[in-house]
């Protein structure tokens, strides 16, 4: 068996979900909202299920979903995106990194990540044959610096697998983090796949500025997104991949053989989603504001240390005051003892993890939410 | 950008679709019913998605889809199935085989795979670092010999990746074929990936034997299903898996970072439609089997030579009598000339490709087929 697979471990989200289940634990781990979600999307996909079409779609999406992302993308973000051939519809943002990977990287080739991460990162470049080369990104604002950049890129470099906004730290690169990405890549001839999941959950009036805008970036960057995010039903798997010409033709052989395609009535249901009004979008980012402002001040009037989140569901703990130095230990006390569900952060690193942050998805009900700030009064 | 993929073309059961779509031709081409799918396995999904749970499930599938694969295979095929540690859901069967070579296969290790076979193998096989050991299997049967499979297999051998019934002869093989399999793969230490995608869909009576079940390969398989086969919903892409605990711990690992799980709703509604039954499943077959009688007296009223079909969706055309050599050739003009769309059979094959056989999906409507073969007749 293939050691790199068969070395892992479960993934820490579905292990923290696990045990929130079998404790009845409140679960702020993984990453998703317990509200059900907008009620006219889900409508969508029920119509089409039962009255359209159950057979493959074409491969590359449902035309109506690619022309809805290529005009969503158009009025939201300026990109001007070919729906034939810049477009693609993945079964998850998920599938699109692993199949960028697989596409983009041969053997030998050195992939440039940056610490913390998402868990898969690591994994999948290694199974894909990169060699990742890591940057690690410190606190308070998690930024690129020419020094680090330097450091990590080489006349190998091939990918660079960018997440904007960040996950777990809930921060936002700069512009001029940006430019000096840019100036990387194109130095090295490298292709940036950029995670952007977190897009439309941004804070406090920003806006997200995604690298495939850039005309010095164009060609060169892949650009993920989640439908899962964009209308908070995590479950559905509908990921968003948009791309130059020539790359996309490689990415959607990748796509080909590893899910082939996506369900059509979910895929039908995003179409109609992504033609919301602004207020839609606005509505749902200033919910998820209130949310974390509501966990955060309660967290505060407890005593805790909370960092800023800018976006994405989650903010963290800094745990050092209160004596913890082992985020994993704490994470299983706050469970076990507390029944709170939360994500050590350590989780997000290959190497040297900081071990006094714990994340929480602050994505809920308020009545979830202020639950849970009933427990962690005990450990205040 | 990674030669093996970019090297690719497009599948040939997207360029036959598109086509199909582009010239209004009768698409006999890619595997998929014309006709909706049961309405209450539909209607199950469209209650789940509005009533049900929008957010990630548990990355292994749904605990009660899960049960009720067990419950199934129990009752069909007498396999005893543990649903925590033995069964998978994945986002299509295509994202299973894919998992499972990413898992199994390390690179150098070689892989046994029967030609003609599915066009993802090869480069799946390949992407994942394995080397492909050809078995060339030949007509009428197209059953395995101990000659052949001494040739294949080495000491390096690692993966066997197994289609039965097999895609697109529509032929099933025997139980002294599976005594051969088990006896190389005992012998050589080799793990059994079985793509029994169209189990489901056997005529004349015919049983499904699943390899799992043989005690001397019940440490050494992977089964792989597709409820979208199982139900006639090809777009809903609900894979199933079942191994031995030690195999599925390592699948698990490729899974989570693949696609890490697939919509619950449809999840939901495969657990409602596998407590079909069994009329559901002898309903469902003898349907397909007068589908396939009815398009292959009509074709052989048109004085076409039929192989035959034990199984799929699928029956093939030997195109020599037409004084046809080139199976691309005659399906380009088919498509365009006479408006139906068929498959190329040379398409599944990497080396020594057969040239005079073509493949239909009669898996559809009385009318299609219909319409199908009055063009058709144009050709006979
Ligand atoms: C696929 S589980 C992880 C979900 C998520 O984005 C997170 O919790 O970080
Ligand atoms: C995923 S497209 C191929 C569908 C199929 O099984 C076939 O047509 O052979």
């Amino acid at each position: 068996m293939n050691p790199i697979f068969s070395a892992l471990q479960t993934s820490v989200f579905e292990v923290m979900s696990q045990l929130a289940r079998e404790t009845g634990a409140v679960n702020l781990g993984q990453g998703f909202p317990d509200d059900p979600g907008p009620e006219d999307v889900r409508r969508k996909a029920a119509e089409a299920v039962i009255d359209g079409w159950n057979q493959y779609p074409p491969m590359m999406g449902l035309p109506e979903l690619r022309q809805a992302v290529a005009v969503h993308y158009k009025h939201w973000q300026g990109l001007d995106l070919d729906p034939d051939s810049e477009i693609m519809v993945t079964s998850g943002a998920t599938e699109a990194i692993a199949g960028a990977l697989m596409a983009l990287v041969t053997p030998g080739d050195e992939v440039v990540l940056f610490e913390p991460m998402y868990d898969a990162y690591v994994p999948l470049v290694r199974r894909a044959g990169g060699i990742p080369k890591f940057v690690t990104l410190t606190p308070p604002h998690f930024g690129l610096t020419e020094e680090a950049l330097a450091k990590a890129f080489s006349p190998k470099t091939r990918v660079v697998l960018f997440n904007n906004p960040l996950n777990p730290t809930a921060t936002i690169f700069s512009e001029a983090d940006l430019d000096l990405l840019a100036a990387f890549c194109n130095r090295y001839d490298a292709i940036a796949v950029c995670d952007e999941v977190w897009e439309h959950v941004v804070f406090d009036g920003h806006r997200h500025v995604p690298v495939l805008g850039r005309p010095d970036m164009r060609e060169r960057t892949v650009k993920i997104s989640s439908a899962g995010k964009i209308f908070s039903l995590t479950g559905w798997k509908v990921g968003l991949v948009m791309a130059a010409p020539a790359i996309m033709r490689v990415l959607a052989k990748a796509h080909q053989y590893i899910t082939f395609t996506t369900p059509p009535n979910l895929q039908a249901a995003v179409a109609y989603g992504l033609g919301k009004e602004d207020g839609y979008f606005e509505g749902m980012r200033a919910d998820f504001q209130r949310s974390r402002d509501r966990f955060a001040t309660g967290l505060r009037d407890l005593g805790f240390q909370v960092l800023p989140s800018a976006g994405t569901y989650f903010l963290n703990l800094d745990i050092a005051p209160l004596g913890e130095r082992d985020d994993v230990d704490f994470c299983r006390r706050l469970v076990t003892e507390n029944g709170v569900a939360a994500i050590p952060v350590s989780a997000f690193y290959a190497e040297g993890a900081v071990k006094n942050v714990v994340r929480f998805c602050f994505a809920k009900r308020d009545a979830t939410l202020d639950a849970a700030l009933e427990r962690l009064a005990e450990r205040s």
